[in-house]
């Protein structure tokens, strides 16, 4: 099956490389980190603001929006980018990750996923048909795969099971995925554990089956980040040139320009707002934890240099009172100050990656991280 | 004593007045609502959109700023508004009244208040200089002297035994606050509770004494509104024409409509960020529950004439989904509602007084209320 292309490669960087894809809500600069709406909202933060942090594509999850408010309703009210108001580009996951961390009584079988609902215990069933007929009722611009995953450490033959299994659904999403809208994607997704041979076997069936894009799935699981890289070294080379790559649920700002430097064009993760949720600052001078007692009276901002105003203008003094005092514009401004940090990483790498500079600009940023925060006052 | 006047008396219609109020940190147009930011912020709304709902002063309290992150500290910080970065003007009350709801062991003598920390359990004395000192570390703009708050219904006599206690301790905040930086307001506070001779004493000792403006406190707290506003119609006589007047810790929107129609010029109050936070919103069609299932498919919004881009454009199924859902969103969107409402509610009573049509205005928004809620689809 031939897939059209949405993806234009701007240009490369040794395995680096600088992108726009286009979607039906706005064009995405790659490499992009999509930031993680999980409910259809950011927790803690406006889509005004969302926008303002220089995000041009978040992530929602297929499984929380099925069950609550439920996609046909998401689809009566326009779908998701108009029922959040956010009207940016949106890629939702195939739900499969989160029937298997927050489900009950989950079961696999050929068919698809049982699962009890964690809302009300309603018995659902998620197979890759109705995956994606959930994301394409949602509105996604990118629409996920349904997999397996399989949380590492785990036996060889587990490893196989769930990535042929996955390999079989791909290309039931993908015959289910010919009803979309035109301009929408399906992304495949790589799985095959910790193993080598499963990833080339995973990454080379998908590119037969035909995807508009192909995620790396199944890792920031528990592994070293060692274990992750060498994953990525095996699929990347794999997948076409002209198509965007996607690693799912990654991860730190040092895991992000590793896997840049592999290939990777997107990612998605919590850590910015989760952090932020718990006092942890992402910063030039790595991470910053504001409930240390050192910033109780340090009128300093967190980085005085930074392009996010928030994180130029707010005392630490400040954030550490609000984090310490439970009140929720502590979390909120973090929250802000993190994805901004993200996206100013990101826009760094694609200048860096442009201009033939990304090692140099990659080497510069872990000097920075590794020399930690300013000291105290 | 004479005291310097802040206080521009712009025009009246009937009793209603409109004015301007100049502060160290910028002008305050009255009838003022001054939202409120307990531990020196406003929850779940971001400075910059407290300026952006009209939004010429909020509250601290300083009960809680004492204990966290403590007076002291805030001063070497530069002051409320320097810490908080919000940078307008800012009340602060005494602390006494949430040492009386909030406190462990308080004990009331002619001293002042003795009381234990609900955060650590620390012993510590609220006196009438402590308080005004407490105040003027903070760099309150205007400071409120401290008085002792009998909650209704009570016995005559101990209303009238706080009611003069209250008047002595005013004699002492108002000695202490000579201290004050130029440009810095302290206001009395009328109490007698429910007892109409009271409140007239107690309204005269304090002109007697002399303040930069009065409050009327004491109220709303259980008694009827009818009582509020009788209470009112004793105490805005006998007080200066020339001075703002403030009743606190008051109201709805209908209560702020009766009270400035009897001569007040300043509310503040907690409602339109707790009722945000429990998924009610005030509106031109009086409040609105978000949680009731009506609004799941309603794509509407809670007000399409609002002034409020929020309040305009955020659809009732989606807020109704950010409310059940928990998401801090529903909380943020809601609480920034309802501060822009009751701002353009001070703003429409601005322009209603200074136009001659307050008892129009006033009509029409009471038939609007009245009228309820758009009609379900």
């Amino acid at each position: 099956m031939t897939v059209e292309n949405h993806f234009t490669l701007l240009g490369r960087d040794g395995m680096a490389r600088v992108g726009a894809l286009a979607t039906a809500h706005g064009v995405v600069r790659t490499p992009a980190f999509m930031p993680v709406g999980t409910q259809g909202a950011m927790k803690g933060v406006h889509w005004r603001d969302v926008r303002e942090t220089g995000t041009d594509i978040v992530l929602g999850n297929t499984y929380h929006l099925m069950l609550r408010p439920g996609a046909e309703r998401i689809a009566a009210l326009g779908g998701l980018q108009s029922f959040t108001g956010w009207n940016g580009p949106m890629l939702t996951d195939s739900g499969g990750f989160q029937v298997m961390s927050l489900a009950q009584l989950r079961k696999v079988s050929e068919q698809g996923v049982m699962f009890q609902s964690h809302i009300d215990g309603a018995r659902i069933e998620l197979t890759p048909e109705r995956a994606v007929e959930v994301q394409i009722l949602l509105g996604s611009d990118i629409a996920m795969q349904l997999d397996e995953c399989v949380r590492l450490p785990a036996e060889l033959q587990d490893i196989a099971r769930a990535m042929e299994l996955s390999l079989r659904w791909a290309e039931r999403c993908r015959r289910a995925f010919e009803r979309a809208a035109p301009g929408r994607m399906l992304f495949g997704i790589v799985q095959g554990g910790d193993v080598p041979d499963l990833r080339r076997t995973s990454a080379r069936e998908l590119v037969g089956i035909g995807f508009h894009g192909y995620a790396v799935g199944g890792l920031a699981v528990g592994e070293p980040q060692a274990v992750m890289l060498a994953m990525i070294e095996e699929a990347a080379p794999l997948l076409p040139q002209d198509r965007p790559r996607y690693l799912m649920g990654v991860g730190t700002p040092d895991d992000i320009v590793q896997a840049v430097g592999r290939g990777i064009d997107m990612f998605d993760c919590v850590m910015p707002t989760r952090n932020g949720r718990h006092g942890v600052a992402f910063t030039r001078f790595g991470t910053v934890n504001l409930r240390n007692a050192r910033h109780a009276d340090d009128p300093r901002p967190l980085d005085d240099e930074s392009p996010c105003a928030a994180a130029r203008s707010t005392s630490r003094a400040y954030l550490h009172h609000l984090i310490k005092s439970g009140e929720a514009l502590g979390a909120m401004l973090l929250s802000e100050i993190n994805i901004a940090y993200y996206q100013a990483l990101m826009s760094g790498l694609r200048s860096a990656i442009a201009a033939g500079t990304f090692a140099a600009f990659a080497a510069q940023l872990r000097e920075d991280w590794s020399r930690g925060d300013i000291a105290p006052r």
